[in-house]
């Protein structure tokens, strides 16, 4: 990993020699052929029904990058902890519909994003939709192999965590690179990737969008009064620690959220699902809706973190932060992004613009690697982005 | 306290009924007059020579809003730890010129400001500048007096932390209202405030032309490598999991602050001077520096939450970051924004919509106050902003 950051040119991102090279000649020449443009969104995933739980926790627990536990027991301590949590966890799955909504909205973004680039980049197109889940169904590898049988030889990874994080969206790359090396050794998928997009104008907007509309659920007299309560995934002090992007991109993307809506609320950025004895990142928004609560009109929560539903805000917000409040009427949760159309959108003209340009990955990615911790990273940026020598 | 917020508006700024009273009538009727407004730059302050430096760390560690020691026995307490770092921090200051630098550039910036606003804003002119320090001289409360002389009815309390802590804005806030009751029961002197910029206009560009010129000091082949890491002033994790405003802010800034750069250098937001046993935010800025240092071309340090010089940038990074650093050949400070005019314009624009505006002080800072801990806090804003009934 450190060699990353030790090679001279290894903090920036390697660019195309010749920009032509790929958004010109390459797709001009191939058209014919028709190799599709992949578009590949990455995520943690969950569980789709309830009795995948177990497989669920179990690569949850056993990814070192997101939970360090063991250089070399991870696995099996995995199983343990897996089994233990699996029960309670498979409740909560059973409590919002038997299963996680996760893939259902990231197989549906993804296709209208392809939808949406063979009309505004048709010399990238046809261009196919892709998901590979973290934790859960389809796994990186399994979407690898559906990569292959496509006969994709360009493909983007386009992470679903718009702040970045070592721990996520660092473990799906780190992920990736390990199946390349095992799936794909003749290197005939060309890759890059989209590695953060915290401040992305369709992502913002289309938050800011949710909030307006939720917003008018409020009574008119109390409407500017309501308390946003931007909630994100907390991670624990020992990540924060080593100096992860995440938490200022966080930031980041609250506050654009609030400028495009001219300020207009009182806000506040809280951090929720903390697990484990550990000092995690706070506030906890559990604590801060608990204090505030009896002292304001009216809190919306806006999960700001992800993009689509899942079970943190479906069963931690929903049912535990909200339904056991006793101040439950005052307090509301912002639709996750979902379908939201300006978000979709956002995407396509993020995954155009991408495209059309000649990064392989942002000018930060070096950086959160010689950051990050892992027991099997990505060494070498460069040896997973871009064309590559054939073994 | 918490009354500010249980009351129905409390959590909106109160708005002024008739917006021309202020910014139109009082000023036109009063320009005979000739009585000033106040600019007022609030910040911490630093001893101006050595032998100030006691008296700087009593007040300091007599804060209970900064560093909350005992409700009751806070100021005995403090004077013995003040006396126990005294020999320590009177030889920095004495390594760094001989004293603090901020009270000499808080009063050259205040003076710019009102020079400025003099041209732009006539109808609120005369603008007289005044610096009201937390712990060094001026403090509130001799600056409070200088006020009642110069015959001002209307101050604006100027926060010169961009970014909003309760422990350090908050503090300020809370001394100036204790000081209104003590020294002005008959409210001769009309107060509203500036609560935070952490986006102004001015401030980020100047940090990015301030960065851009620093930048040009490394060799031409490695000037898009350097990491350039915005080091801001940590908390008590204990004040950030009250839900403080502050982290969130610092990361708006330092995002719009590249995107002024076009995101050119890879980046990180750290966080320096932690004191004390207790856990603070991180990542530390001295780790960082000394983790990266050996495996990058270059590395360019920037304050990001203060104003000007002072013992943080000039002690800390210059002498201790820096200086100790076996490879203080690849790192620089950026200068700080001291008498930069895009800084200075920035704040005077800011000042004259403030002025023009009927907001007494943002729609955040009920919220800030809500969260906050303090053992002499302002219970309602409304008493302290805007006209009031007199006693």
């Amino acid at each position: 990993m450190l060699s990353t950051v030790s090679k001279g040119s290894s903090l920036l991102p390697r660019v195309w020699a010749n920009r032509a090279t790929w958004s010109g000649l390459r797709y001009s020449s191939s058209s014919s052929s028709s190799s599709p443009t992949a578009v590949v969104f990455m995520n943690m995933g969950g569980p789709s029904t309830v009795k995948e739980t177990y497989d669920f926790l179990y690569e949850l627990f056993s990814d070192n990058d997101l939970i360090p536990i063991s250089k070399n027991y991870q696995r099996t301590i995995a199983k343990y902890i897996a089994k233990f949590r699996t029960p309670k966890i498979e409740a909560q799955y059973s409590e919002i519909g038997g299963g996680s909504p996760i893939r259902k909205w990231s197989e549906y973004q993804s296709a209208e994003v392809c939808r949406i680039m063979d009309s505004i980049s048709p010399e990238t197109a046809p261009h196919k939709p892709y998901v590979a889940f973290r934790y859960a169904k389809p796994l990186t590898h399994e979407t690898y192999e559906k990569l292959l049988q496509d006969g994709v030889k360009r493909a983007v990874a386009f992470t679903q965590y718009p702040q970045f994080s070592y721990s996520t969206t660092g473990s799906s790359l780190n992920e990736l690179w390990r199946k390349i090396k095992e799936l794909d050794p003749q290197r005939k998928i060309t890759w890059s990737t989209i590695d953060r997009w915290p401040d992305n104008e369709g992502l913002t907007s289309a938050f800011a969008e949710n909030i307006t509309k939720k917003l008018q659920e409020f009574p008119p007299e109390i409407r500017d009064k309501v308390v946003i309560l931007f909630s994100a995934h907390s991670l624990p002090m020992d990540v924060i620690n080593t100096g992860d992007a995440y938490p200022a991109e966080v930031g980041a993307t609250v506050r654009k959220v609030m400028h495009k809506l001219n300020l207009s609320n009182p806000y506040r950025l809280v951090w929720q699902s903390q697990v484990g004895p550990k000092p995690w990142l706070g506030a906890q928004t559990a604590n801060i809706v608990e204090f505030l609560a009896p002292k304001v009109d009216g809190l919306l929560l806006v999960p700001i973190a992800f993009t689509s539903d899942h079970i943190e805000t479906l069963f931690e917000l929903d049912n535990e932060v909200i339904g056991e409040s006793e101040f439950k009427h005052k307090i509301k949760r912002c639709d996750s992004l979902n379908d939201n159309k300006t978000f979709i959108q956002g995407m396509a003209e993020l995954m155009k613009n991408h495209l059309h340009s000649s990064d392989l990955y942002s000018n930060q990615l070096a950086l959160d690697f010689a950051l990050g911790k892992s027991n099997d990273p990505i060494k070498d940026l460069d040896q997973v982005f871009g064309e590559q020598k054939k073994n």
